[in-house]
């Protein structure tokens, strides 16, 4: 109910506008962007022109047009000059990356991250050497516009504080603040939960580009979700929205590190599916993706304890897929993280829950798939939301980096 | 990633949300409106101007100032002038409402509805015959700026047509076409789905007014949902966002009108409570909201089979409270219809299970609320979605109405 943008807001908000454009869709003649953005051509004009002035964005001549008649110029991000830090703590991993304006990965460290409890020493710390390491070899004339880290975990909306996750209770853990005093960049560290960062992630450039109803399942140890409600994310009031893993699909089923009983998690989670099939804790077993896929494999190879540990994995995920497409009526759902793999071994025992158990007009336009970004999404999201402000306030943002 | 809008688009903007400040908080200081859209004092005396011009507001001296000084004028909505058509399809009655802007209703007509297979022209004929008494009671310098009803079932956005409803099965009815055909107003006749709109009304007006993020629980026979996520009523792909009545809680449940079992509405809607409490179709046995609330009654009076049916039904509520908490993170939850007395009388339980089953960050700040509207929650939604127009584009309808 508040009044109408001023001019400058109106500014802001095209050149915002503007920079997602060839941010997320590559570069683009100044040609289209006048149609997709539905400006004329003078206004286009004098936005590239103040983004180039920024060194936001360059102009150049197209490498071939086809057509007669002088051509008109292409709009492309300053990946190499403009980037992020993006950084991800998977439970298995932790992955730094340099990503230029433009989506592209310019650089990336990674290390093998070992279960137990939590500490936060132990993921801060190389976190923090490798986006050093990065920093030191880039060229003067680069400039960083933002850092963001996809924590496994919930994460309020406020501080950024993570204050759940799975083998950590409940807890309060300022990450994005100890992120940004080891860094030393003078910026802060925004952090989200991975599942809804690989949500965004796929929306804005993976499997469920253009859906503006998406709803996105994440697996590792734990099971998370993100879900994109007419194109936005779904947060909630603190932030926590998504936690779809805690849904209970099975009252008198598995227990979960939560407490609860019969939770998403418990059913389908990696723990879940080895132990189905005999696979957890074994002297020398795999733990992980690695023991994931071995089971897929395993039961695409015939093993019968194999398939039926994916058909009853597959039968709750289904059960829970269900539930969640009766409540959200979504255009697609994404399988990111382990659940990729799980799906993929399961997905006629998803498909037959679905047809039993979602109400028909609602899974009638359903799309099923399977994470197009791979195990990036998360990185790839905690990139984005690095990127967000200098989308949102393109000139700001420069400005306060000191460009 | 559209371009900002025009000046025209801003006027409209402004327009309508002044419009919408007025008939949702009533009366209005130019001062105050000045103070909370954030506008200069020349613009909303302008803004102003044109509404009134356009007969949708008055301006009036307050009744008393209690202050030194010229008074500044008091806006009213022109509630005697501007109304709507709101009307209401529940499964036991059938309301048509005149509602003036501000919300007023200002002239009702009821009638009981028996329960059986549905039947377009039993539902169209009453509210088509109490729209026309209540226009033609209507004095000539009034303006109806839409109508709009709320019906229990699934309603597709893009068409209005109901695909799916409590003992309805999968259809395709054209209700809204039907209703403006036989209304003869020469306006559309939009309709939603009566718990998104009940979700919309105690959004706007009741127990969930100043919430973004509020899941509203409505049951009837059936058992709905409407979902406000950051503000925005939850929509989905189609349209059919929010069925949370068949997220299924209990699958070794009871079976469900929709085929599956132990959806939430199987575990905590009418029948179930009845069945519970042995009350269920016996001779003489009443049904409905009365039904309901003599088990309620019965079991505060101690009757022992009535707090064991409660506290069954409570423990399901509850489960299905707790997995909706977790998905959404919302700020609170508000149970309507039906669930508004059974949970009145199984609190207690609803409370355990959300201390078990949801994230402990996610409960702590969750308020737990009884519909403020009561059983006109659906039909003040109606009157909602009716007025939107006109608070999205006021000259534009009005002038489309002919005034």
């Amino acid at each position: 109910m508040r009044a109408g943008p001023s001019q400058e807001e109106i500014r802001r908000h095209n050149l915002g506008a503007l920079l997602r454009h060839v941010h997320l869709g590559g570069p683009t003649s100044r040609a289209e962007l006048t149609s997709r953005m539905g400006l004329n051509r003078s206004t286009i004009m004098a936005l590239t022109a103040d983004l180039t002035a920024a060194g936001l964005v360059r102009e150049e001549l197209p490498r071939e047009t086809g057509r007669a008649g002088r051509p008109s110029l292409v709009v492309r991000p300053e990946s190499a000059r403009v980037y992020v830090f993006a950084l991800d703590v998977g439970v298995d991993r932790l992955v730094a990356a340099r990503v230029g304006l433009g989506g592209t990965i310019l650089d990336r460290r990674e290390a093998v991250r070992r279960r137990g409890p939590f500490s936060l020493e132990e993921v801060a710390a190389p976190l923090a050497a490798f986006a050093r390491q990065m920093h030191r070899k880039t060229r003067p004339d680069t400039v960083c516009v933002g850092v963001a880290a996809a924590f496994s975990g919930g994460v309020a909306r406020d501080d950024g504080v993570v204050r759940f996750g799975p083998n950590m209770g409940s807890v309060d853990v300022p990450f994005g603040e100890e992120m940004a005093r080891r860094l030393g960049l003078g910026l802060p560290v925004a952090v989200g939960n991975d599942a809804n960062l690989a949500a965004l992630a796929e929306h804005a450039r993976g499997a469920g580009s253009g859906c503006r109803d998406l709803v996105y399942l994440h697996g590792d140890v734990g099971v998370g979700g993100g879900v994109i409600a007419g194109g936005t994310l779904l947060g909630g009031h603190q932030g926590f929205g998504g936690e779809v893993g805690h849904m209970i699909v099975n009252p008198r089923g598995r227990s979960c590190g939560c407490g609860s009983l019969g939770c998403l998690e418990a059913e389908v989670g990696e723990r879940a599916l080895l132990e189905a099939a005999g696979r957890f804790d074994g002297a020398g077993a795999l733990v992980g993706r690695d023991a994931v896929r071995a089971v897929v494999d395993a039961a695409d190879r015939g093993d019968i304890v194999a398939q039926a540990a994916l058909k009853r994995v597959g039968d709750w995920l289904g059960l829970g897929v269900a539930n969640l497409v009766n409540i959200f009526n979504p255009e697609m759902v994404v399988f990111g993280g382990m659940l990729r793999e799980v799906y993929l071994g399961s997905a006629a025992q998803v498909r037959s829950r679905l047809a039993t158990d979602a109400l028909p007009p609602v899974r009638e336009h359903l799309r099923l798939r399977v994470s197009a970004l791979g195990d990036d999404a998360t990185l790839v999201g905690a990139a984005e939301l690095a990127f967000s402000q200098v989308l949102a306030d393109p000139l700001e943002v420069l400005a306060r980096a000191g460009s």
